[in-house]
């Protein structure tokens, strides 16, 4: 029996088979380009109908399908509210995916409570009940899950922990995306590196070369790692940030695991201890002392794992 | 068939009758004095057994007992922990209380968890599924329900939101109690405002009288309604930070309501709009728009009608 797990990111769409146990048996990935609206409906169906049919010819059919989205899919319209896809407000995904296949099960989640999943299915957090996938890329994400159960909140929009408020008095600059997600994603490093950029005229560091058009995450973090003062700086306050980040997670969830992925963590999973010292400053000091924090071990994949699972998981409960 | 609910404080016992449909038929509260340890126990044995004959010998004999603990009770164990109780750290509560009244089905749970569960069973959280329970009192803790459950963590410490992050960089004084107890309980309101005192050699305002010893938040709240500076102050920064946490709650659980309870939130009712106002800032802005941020109907009864629901809850599976 096969399982088709989807991720839609905002620049690509990854389909891969997996078996019920959890093997990733094969994977494509290809780009959006310039799609947006019902283009990029259109490949997800070209996608699936493909897979299905190749499933199909080799004896082993496809059972259940999952995809996660950049976003958010309020599951009682199976609509989807994607930021970074031109056109997705309320776009009828789970309508146009029962189209072509009505009769396998069908699951849509956000790409946060995926990537836990994920984790949870093949990764770090096997066998947690109470475990959060906190996800550092373009954007601030958390997936939760408290009691074996995925924190969803009463609008499908739990765990927009970029909103998270860590830092007073209110800046006019977090009204777009919150005071986490400003100061510390990838877009927030950045720009936070090209403010200070901006303000150091004599500066000769490694990261002249991409300021300011070219400057991303990571070459503020490969600039931290060979020791440039502006890059040390911004870390150093990111640090701060994740840190007490996750320690409002510990105290509220006093949850067993925090995993740290996303396209950030990839690179920046050499300061975890360092964002666990900031953590224990701030924590509720018994529930602190007793999580582990770690990265991603599926990383870029660990969304379409999850994808895949909440697949099986809806499966095995039509089945019953 | 009647229930009994018991709600131990710091420094009193309430006990409570209810019907199975959540009306209060009798309640009494003793002082705790200057008990301590196993004191406190038996003053809870003491209670619950003179209850037990009382409704017996009135031929209506209690079906299930629950218990509000001012801590955690580690549910495996049925031990609590609780910091304002001298000596107890693992105090055998359950096994005790099971002493007396063995074929009784019984629940031990924090006061977060219980004033959260009393006003879903008959304050204002009912017919809600996320929804949560901001206590602010001499600590602050929170009381959280998502998709129908409550929020307990992998160790029974989860909703410690007095430690919640709200103020870089991290300082000494957090160290005791975290950030947000330390700047808005109504300890940390008495302190600060002692603390500015302590620098107005001049001040002549009506906080004078109860400086030092005897300043609580009661009087900082009155001298605030009066217009006082100091209290203005002190109160100004303590509704930035409650809006902060009330912010993060709902970017991260997106409940229903939140529902502002505990000793300060009786006279401070009236914050409310200045404190949504705040949280609006901050707050991931669609769940925002959709939460009910209302104060507690129960008010400091909340904990009693939890205790005595989660009792009926237990009796209701044991019956199954």
């Amino acid at each position: 029996m096969a399982l088709l797990g989807i991720d839609l990111g905002g620049t690509k769409l990854a389909t891969a088979v997996f078996s019920s146990e959890g093997l990733l048996q094969h994977e494509e990935t290809v780009l959006l380009g310039n799609r947006r609206d019902a283009a990029v409906g259109a490949l997800i169906l070209q996608q699936v109908s493909r897979f299905l049919d190749t499933a199909r010819a080799a004896s082993d059919p496809i059972a259940a399908i999952g995809v996660s989205v950049p976003g958010i899919c309020h599951r009682d319209q199976g609509v989807v509210w994607a930021p970074n896809i031109a056109g997705w407000d309320a776009y009828p995904l789970y309508e146009e995916i029962k189209s072509i296949a009505p009769h396998l099960p069908l699951t849509i989640d956000s790409d946060r409570a995926c990537s836990l999943l994920g984790e949870r299915w093949q990764g770090r957090a096997q066998g947690c009940n109470d475990a959060v996938f906190l996800a550092v890329g373009t954007g601030i994400g958390a997936g939760i899950m408290t009691g074996g159960q995925v924190v969803r909140g009463a609008h499908d929009s739990a765990g927009a922990i970029g909103w998270m408020a860590l830092d007073r008095p209110y800046q006019e600059k977090y009204t777009a995306c919150g005071c986490f997600e400003t100061g510390a994603s990838g877009e927030g490093l950045a720009k936070r590196t090209r403010e200070l950029l901006a303000q150091e005229s004599g500066y000769s560091g490694p990261l002249r070369h991409f300021y300011p058009e070219h400057l991303t995450a990571y070459q503020v973090f490969d600039a931290y790692e060979a020791g440039d003062a502006i890059a040390c700086q911004v870390m150093g306050e990111a640090i701060q940030l994740w840190g007490m980040a996750v320690a409002n997670l510990v105290s509220l969830f006093d949850p067993e695991i925090i995993i740290l992925g996303g396209g950030v963590f990839g690179p920046a999973v050499s300061l975890i201890p360092a964002i666990r010292v900031e953590a224990c400053k701030w924590a509720q000091p018994v529930s602190m002392s007793k999580v582990v924090i770690e990265s991603s071990a599926l990383g870029s994949q660990a969304a379409v794992y999850g994808a895949a699972y909440e697949a099986l998981t809806k499966l095995a409960i039509e089945h019953v």
